[in-house]
């Protein structure tokens, strides 16, 4: 039988994947306090549905920068795709285009970003690259250069990982991820090294390299969100990095309204973290984010089915949204706003 | 023994019932986290008792629309209780006319609306009808004038299920429910369609259509509320279908002191969700309700004893209801005020 | 090893305790929400303790009604004694005055109100009176009467039970309490019937007919409190009958602070319910009340040792609020206030 | 494999300390609620970090009372360190002293505070004596006098123990610490008695017989730490015993804020009690603390691998600090202020 949600695929993924790289999937930093409650904060947000409103048709397409997009859901950028599948990202890509959705890639993904993109086009895809700074300079300018030539629309900076969280599951189970033979393919010779200093300059200079939008992934505080504002960002991407960099760090959700109120429209905001239902998403729509973003579950249906997989993933998403719009009124991405949930 | 509380019944009714059906009458959609929170609700709420009032007569006759009932407790529409008992809702109504209680009959029962009100008749239960709105207008409106002509008292339109819930218990157990040979018994060729569009502009087609007093049933929100005294229903039962639509939704004991205060006594007020105890339906009386309903309990005296564990059901909660009243000194429905309860 | 606490003596009483007893002993109404709360909102009650004051000497001597206390602990009204320990009320109240408590007699008692102050006169414990009022009033003036002459100091009147709450342990237990031959030995036929009346008058009645003191038992709000010292009762014990009346109730400290603002210093104020430590106590004396009941953990002392239990377990007890007393910064019972604690 | 965090030291300490003495390390009084409290209040305070903050280096040197230390957290003072491993509070001085880290050796250490100096002068690991106040004076001053010699920095006055917290666990063990033959290394003939009067006077007689700085230890409340102020100590210990004095008593960081609040920079102020990871100690800086303070787990360390073990659980520590401050944004201790945390 087909999975009926999200979770029956985490349940089916987890045997088709090494233990240690499971780990790696699921596993939070520390203490995983945070990866709990990115959770725990949605389910403690009460929804308020109006009744007798016309929810014949719903209507859910949106754009994120400017591109059109099925659903108000995208997929997050998570590395090592061919771990849990042999042809990696560029299955998931194919998967996120047929379910009409938006890819984030990795730029330590296990595919190199133009095979990613040569896939994506296959399916229309829309893609973004997702951004560390490398100590060499050149390196980095060099992967926005690739990522331009290779059709992707905007560049998402992440900006939470000056240092690696402690994964302390990784460090029992001795992890190196990729595990060979999967390196980081968009690099000849293995992972070049973070950059040790990333500040508000870096936009400045990413800003003057290129002119594809930039996307700051990583922000939790109004106090960046508005700095990010000032720095002519186009979008905002409200994350903990799914509990894996600070331990104890604010719910992703629990930050949402500050940021939003702190950006008053003047660039878009997206949130990821914890979501695994369609009411999630409303939730977050709810609470002024223009979209959201999905990492771990991607995943698993990567694991479990491929591309199939990964569009199911997306379309479960996407039938539980829509149930959600019509159950609670709001037949328009329009219709849904801050009066729709009550806070705990 | 006799079970002495309701959840007794529960346990007893369990091994009486198919699995499948069991979980169809038990479940919530999603993640159930509505079903447990409209438990959870009422258990947060604290009562404030008052000592030394004359409770030597406790009195709990009320009227729901003018009409006359033995106790401010009445019984939700559920659907199927041939799966449950043989002769089902005819049973049902037996047994909620012998307890003094009032039945609305669901219109996707598994006995004819006739059937039903021939068995009421017989010990004098009033009835409502709960109305779907159907694809076919014919058909609707075919079931109010048959509705009218047997002798229901009002109709109440569920406004909540614009679409059905995602139960997933019924989708692993593959249910279809009811089960041949218990068809809706009202529709000649099983089921009809559900209409797509339910706005408010069906409500005034319903009251050109009847005479009879129109309730909403479905309301979580002040605003629509608001709305459905504009126009003109004679009462609202503040509910989230048991948890089986909206997953996230407010618990309806939540929901209820905001629609009482938009309310503002224009129309009737009842609540269901929860109600397992005397108690809860004591809280409910002191936020607003003028009365509760009860849904699964019945189902389980249902099961358990026919027409004489809907009584025992419905004799049970008004003994703890009879008992809470002069444990916290209301004697009189009159005398139970918000004042009687501390919410959290 | 002597019990270190007295949860010890709870677990020791157990096997002595017949289970039906046990569960009469133990239980609470309905599901045991209030019982249970009456712990938990304790816990959540946290103390702000002082340092470097002088607490060589702490005294907690005190007076009840003028009567002078060895401690601000008193034994609250329990029934059934003998079911416990063959003696009894009188084995309670020979622990309870070596320990230099007070003890309040059940009217209900496996003893004779005489064959009890009989014996507390032997060790001086002070006793009251606790009275149902019967349908009988000459029964119910005759035992005032009685308790005057015996020497009882004051008449503590139950205002919490019109009816007897629904205790489902002891239906399904099929109780009959106390068991024969244990009977209600203040009365020469069996157990008179409870009055089914009981108003405010009937405290004009008590005060007409005894000059002792009245003590109300069982008032949970402001209103009735301010009703009682307009009535001039004496004291007031914040009670909700050890969670064995109206469940879901509130806890009794929980209702404590409404109860002492309220009343102003205009009569004394008492509280049990959950008491097991001695920082309960503290809690409770730094709320407003002048002393505390311990109903339940007598029962355990005197089932586990007679009347050496019953006095260990007030020994217990006071032993730990000597400490807490010490541990907080305040030697004297007149530096117990409000600041010493934090409210959830 | 080497430990990757604190608990699971703790994890390998319990099979190498006899389960007496284990359950005195471990074990709060009575029912070990604060114990619980200093831990789970932690975990109730959510990080606020922020991004794009150049945190290529972290500093976290420090100064307490004007002595540099290379992180700010030091080591507690407890007792019969020679129970977890042969050399007791030598060997603990010699890794806090490699950690970089200060050492406050208890007074009732099982060696003496001589010899503790003295292995801790090879490592320049700077000492503050902790002090009870015994009943004869001439020990207390001869203590603090050796103190003085022996080149510890500073007194640190213990102010919350007028007697011993009641630990059950230690009471049905029937737990004599430290056992034959570790006694009470300072004293010739084994432990004084602790003086019955310990007060702010107290406080007046240490400043006159000595010229080091003197701290308070065991202060929760706004009004002492004024008053510790208006008497000129040189700093406040926030800590409850580590749950082992009131139980029911603040967790040490709830109370933290009105100290630092109150104190207004007049002192240092530090605190202790369930400091088990590096975000506790951004989380306890964060609001206000100059430095914290590490009990049990340095017990922890030494017993599993004696000077190394405590060397390590410091490392651990301030590696858990320093990717805390990179990941919340704040590379120097002057960046972490309130704005970082969000309280419940």
């Amino acid at each position: 039988m087909k999975p009926v949600n999200v979770s029956e695929y985490e349940a089916l993924a987890q045997p088709k994947i090494e233990a240690g790289a499971w780990d790696f999937y699921q596993g939070g930093s520390d203490d995983e306090v945070t990866l709990r409650a990115n959770r725990s904060a949605f389910e403690r947000i009460r929804l308020r549905p109006r009744v007798l409103v016309d929810v014949s048709s719903i209507t859910m397409q949106t754009s994120v920068l400017g591109i059109p997009l099925a659903m108000p859901i995208m997929v997050a950028p998570t590395s090592s795709h061919c771990v849990a599948y042999p042809e990696g990202e560029c299955a998931t890509a194919r998967g996120v285009g047929m379910a009409g959705s938006l890819m984030i890639a990795s730029c330590v993904s296990t595919r190199t970003l133009e095979d990613i993109a040569e896939e994506a086009h296959t399916v229309q895809c829309p893609l973004f690259f997702q951004l560390y700074v490398f100590n060499d300079m050149q390196i980095t300018e060099g992967l926005v250069r690739r990522a331009e030539q290779a059709g992707y629309r905007a560049i998402v900076l992440t900006v939470d990982t000056p240092r690696l969280g402690r994964r302390e599951r990784d460090l029992r189970n001795n992890v190196i991820i990729p595990p060979l033979p999967h390196r980081a393919a968009n690099f000849a010779d293995g992972h070049p090294l973070f950059r040790p200093v990333l500040t508000w300059e870096m936009l400045s200079w990413l800003r003057d390299i290129t002119s594809l939008p930039i996307l700051l992934k990583g922000i939790l505080t109004a106090e960046d969100a508005l700095l990010a504002v000032q720095h002519g960002v186009d979008g905002i991407i409200v994350s903990n990095h799914g509990g894996r960099q600070l331990d104890g760090g604010l719910a992703s959700i629990e930050a949402l309204p500050e940021v939003v109120e702190a950006v008053e429209g003047r660039c878009e905001v997206y949130v990821d973290g914890g979501i695994r239902r369609g009411t999630d998403v409303l939730k977050a729509l709810a609470l002024g984010a223009r979209a959201v973003l999905i990492g771990r579950p991607v995943l698993w249906g990567l694991a479990v089915d491929g591309s199939e997989g990964v569009r199911d993933i997306l379309g479960l998403l996407r039938a539980e949204l829509e149930l959600a719009m019509a159950l609670s009124g709001r037949p328009t991405l329009a219709s849904i706003d801050r009066s729709l949930v009550k806070l705990p």
